[in-house]
């Protein structure tokens, strides 16, 4: 990144939530975004393709610190444990910045129907990326799907509850609560 | 439907498929099916909105008989005992003209991001159907959501064996497989 736009990812981020709460997301622009973050166009498209993506900037990553905590679990682990590993890697990396802006960025998506489904894809690609990474260790399907499925179902349970104003716990311990949740419910299909 | 148009659904998502293998589902119009149903433009719109949806045409008929299956499965029936009753009552519905143009259809969606993400989308939907119906039986969450999740995981499955030209078993005895494998493996979870 250059010298002169020091954070200029996370400052455009917090621009794009603060405009399409105060005025909408349909009615906002990127030039506004890029202004409102003391940056140019130039610079918005450097790090972003389109406003939507601002919303979901943190993806690639994502997808990667849950494959690298599975990958890194020990070898014994079952494959809830792995997932709990990518769990642990990935709410690990959350910052002050992001539960502070975290609230408002939900209220966008759930006010929105493309972005909506564009939070469901995400949701897709990251337990794609979490059953890779189980069948990498040599879980089998339809296991690996399954647990890649609970561990996504458990962290979106989670940033739900990290992200009210009155939660004082923290996102690794809510994961696990909603993780062995998920499992005991699983136990009672039949 | 008026008298003069007999079947015309079906002719459309025939006359479409037939033109989305020939030529491609990019360089198709919604006058070319038309005209290869012998229809009209304005039939075609009387029944679908777009050429995208032609090939999505079953899903409310999809939701509702899912919901109805397991609204009618047995008092005592178990979670999974439900889905599989609404499973039956979808898989039931099936034609030979369906079975027929299946495997085309299957490879028209396998070919183009866009399809893919609706196919995603229509599953999404079939999985709250269920889950719906299955909280309304009084079963809680998250064991609904997660019994609807293998449901709909069993039913994808299972469609994609019955369309390969050497299957010879029915729909519903596949489903019901695939529901008893996915069931399996999520007791091997931990």
């Amino acid at each position: 990144m250059a010298r002169w736009e020091p954070n200029a990812r996370l400052r455009l981020v917090q621009a794009a939530i603060d405009l399409f709460c105060e005025q909408g997301y349909d009615s906002t622009t990127v030039a506004q975004i890029a202004e409102r973050a003391g940056l140019t166009k130039t610079t918005f498209f450097r790090h972003f393709p389109d406003k939507r993506e601002v919303l979901f900037a943190g993806q690639e990553e994502h997808r990667r610190l849950l494959a690298e905590g599975v990958a890194a679990a020990p070898a014994d682990a079952t494959p809830l444990g792995a997932v709990t590993a990518g769990l642990d890697a990935l709410t690990a990396s959350f910052t002050p910045e992001q539960r502070e802006f975290a609230p408002r960025l939900a209220t966008v998506v759930a006010g929105h129907g493309e972005l909506r489904e564009r939070l469901a894809f995400k949701e897709l690609d990251l337990a794609a990326a979490l059953a890779d990474a189980l069948r990498e260790r040599g879980v089998p399907d339809p296991a690996a799907s399954l647990a890649a499925d609970l561990g996504i179902r458990a962290f979106s349970a989670a940033w739900g509850q990290w992200i009210t104003p009155a939660n004082s716990r923290s996102f690794p311990a809510l994961a696990h609560r909603h993780l062995a949740e998920l499992h005991r419910a699983a136990t009672t299909l039949t």
